[in-house]
């Protein structure tokens, strides 16, 4: 029975991490995989084909060009979803080539099959007819999760779909209703609008991801209703079913989707989304034989190191919730490998980056404005404008804008916040000055290449310092 | 006679940031203008034409996404150099009413027409048959920079041009021979490479650019060549002159271009793009009526506050010499206008960025390894491809390359270099690190949104430190 230093159940993002972060310790670690390829949903089926499907949109539609090049500007051509997302089997394939070889070369051992606990430091593994058991000083659930699929909601990958079907849809719907409004939900409806269909989205919440700062949640709804979308917002779905399309309907197989609010009101489409919430994927992980257990969404509660009740047992990624993005992910296996093994690290929350892949994108780092006037925190607001760049106006993204916080004393920046076209890639060099301690002078003084949408930081920075001269 | 604190004598990049940077200080600022619109040929002819012009390659030729949609995919049209430009009419005119306003927004005067020096205080402004004395106590020369035209190119504006001819073509060129190898030349070779158009390169050092670092530029001058460009380097044109095309050559007009070099080869085109050097727009300012001289190629010396000879007449931009970058141009109006005014300011060369719009696009943005080596700075590389990332797969950019260079000792960043899609983005992150005195542990221990680019400064991070522990 072969003895590990660490056993990580799942080759996710946090999986992949911890594992390599306790080899390059020189640890002897294994990753127990259950499907024939590592990377989790983030590289199979969640994070890399919705963003595939995503930059296909963006470039076959000349949705990035619309504006300068006019309305009417685009390919014109019918779109299938396979001819969006074929080209996308071929990043898959890379990517998991870069985490397996990147295991490999530290020296991670990749054991196939479904793991379960056996006792709190031993995970049985099951492929097909073989078991096999492994013992490990500490072990890592960093399983992840799948879509929540409630019992009242019949799903028939045709008409209702989750997140996982949606890319397997044989044709695109003219119609489609969206349920649920988190990151998931919002990436998907705001691509397919992108796409030429209508979509109409209902979130339970009075706001869509509602931890975004409240101006940029506001003009990313502003956007999406721009762009035709319905939002139905603080609105519970009832009841869901597919029913025979009424006569002079327009439906393609004579099925529509119909969707039934507390409020009274019904909805139909051709097509329903269902996207509230993610299962974590831990029912057959035997916890209880760990002396475990995950809360009603399959999920598991950890402290500020990712340990579990099990002092032993970790548990990182999806699987222990918000914000369940690949980023934070990774960052949370690294950070439970080191405490397992003692490596001092310092965990620093307000630097996590969010980035929703949403047209338009999203990203923040750092406080929103709501959390900063909770806190009694005096800052000031410097906004840019794309459309004031010349990068924005090249691009023809006239709507992008990144906010900066700045403190009212101390000039630090507390949080950036940018909505438009590379936002998730800009929001990097504020949270550089952030965790370096720069202050909005900085940006002030800084040569910025021109034209470059980085030049938003120095137009945000000077309108927050002359906000600030007034104070 | 008006008398102000600062005349500006050109509107482009740095003759209005240090207008605005003096209106700031609550100074009486005028700027001359030349020609109907402000913006100098950053906006009107340079910077903006040739990056509108760029991105609409990009865009409709599917240039960025060729390798995964395959070398066929694009959109298959014919071309011309107008359904390329025709919309960047309306980036041009956004810009020149951004700066317009900006400049009025501070009270800064825009006083049209030539100005040239009457002494080393005043400044008599030509326009038509209107003159104007204006008196400064300080002035600016800003005025720029024009294609260098010597008396041996015959530029006909049909099959020989200079950089502002060559938008201005009504059809777009089989075959187009660039002679000079330096940011312009290069940028313009290589969006016509990606256009279709067959490009010979001709310059006469052995690299192009080479400034640049040394595997930077080899990468380029790789990538050039496999997208089918012929790169003639160490090679001196002799003679340019227009032919009658040869029985059976291809030409649509029976007219080709011949270049003679001084190796004896000859080459044919259908074009000839002369860009080797630029020439300071001062021959009409009557430099001589302010005690001052411009050298052979226009260009007026400075000191480091950017003052010539005479105390209070300072110049910037272009017209000093390099860079000659909008960004750079910039930033040194301001700098001259705190200096004139006695405001404190720090200038840091080395926390200058430079961003050449070729295709690949390529930053950097600190020291090159060839400046270290000279210098004795011991240092490590670390290297991240695109290819390796997540985002450099999603974008089909496998040729993109990232470097961080890190000090042995101290860890801190010395150099980014950077050449793929978003470099000129991308720079400003490490850029940040480097004025913020933060070390490769900074990107090592930073959470990068999941699929960014940005994640190559962690991946090159990660590079540099497993070779620096080897040290």
């Amino acid at each position: 029975m072969p003895h590990y230093d660490l056993c990580c159940i799942g080759s996710g993002p946090a999986g992949q991490r911890a594992a390599i972060q306790a080899a390059k310790l020189g640890k002897r670690v294994c990753v127990v995989e259950r499907t024939e390829v590592v990377g989790g949903v983030a590289i199979n089926t969640g994070t890399i084909p919705s963003k595939a499907l995503r930059e296909a949109i963006l470039h076959l539609t000349g949705f990035a060009h619309r504006a300068v090049f006019g309305e009417s500007y685009g390919l014109k051509r019918e779109f299938t979803l396979e001819d969006l997302t074929f080209w996308c089997q071929h990043v898959i394939k890379a990517e998991n080539e870069v985490v397996r070889s990147a295991l490999l070369r530290n020296g991670v051992e990749i054991i196939r099959g479904t793991g379960e606990f056996g006792d709190p430091h031993t995970v049985l593994v099951i492929h097909g007819t073989e078991y096999t058991h492994i013992t490990a000083d500490h072990i890592l659930i960093s399983t992840g999760t799948r879509p929540a699929r409630p019992e009242n909601i019949p799903f028939d990958n045709t008409h209702i779909v989750d997140a996982d079907g949606i890319l397997r849809l044989n044709k695109l719907p003219r119609t489609l209703l969206v349920v649920g409004g988190g990151v998931i939900g919002t990436e998907y409806a705001s691509m397919m609008q992108a796409l030429g269909v209508k979509v109409t989205l209902i979130e339970g919440r009075q706001r869509l991801m509602d931890f975004l700062d409240p101006e940029v949640g506001e003009a990313l709804q502003y956007h999406l209703r721009q762009a035709g979308m319905t939002l139905r917002l603080g609105e519970e779905v009832t009841r869901v079913e597919v029913i025979d399309a009424p006569p002079g309907a327009r439906s393609a197989d004579g099925k529509l989707v119909e969707a039934t609010l507390a409020s009274g009101k019904t909805i139909r489409g051709d097509c329903l989304l269902y996207a509230v919430g993610r299962q974590g994927c831990t029912d057959e992980l035997a916890l209880s034989k760990a002396g475990l257990s995950a809360d009603a969404r399959g999920r598991i509660k950890v402290n500020n190191y990712f340990q579990t009740q099990q002092p032993s047992i970790y548990a990182a990624g999806d699987v222990i919730g918000f914000p369940a993005l690949a980023s934070t992910s990774m960052e949370q296996g690294r950070l439970a490998a080191c405490h397992m093994f003692g490596l001092k690290f310092e965990h620093v929350p307000e630097l996590l980056p969010y980035g929703i892949y949403s047209i338009p994108e999203i990203s923040m780092v750092g406080w929103t404005e709501s959390q900063l006037t909770e806190k009694d925190v005096p800052y000031e607001a410097g906004i840019a404008n794309y459309r004031e760049i010349a990068r924005g106006q090249l691009l023809g993204d006239i709507m992008g804008m990144l906010k900066l916080l700045v403190h009212q004393d101390a000039r630090t920046i507390l949080g950036v916040h940018c909505i438009g076209t590379g936002a998730t890639e800009l929001v990097h060099i504020g949270q550089a000055v952030i965790a370096l301690k720069g202050t909005v002078d900085y940006f002030v003084n800084t040569v910025f290449n021109y034209p470059t949408l980085a030049e938003c930081y120095k137009v945000a920075a000077l309108n927050a310092v002359n906000k600030l001269a007034h104070v």
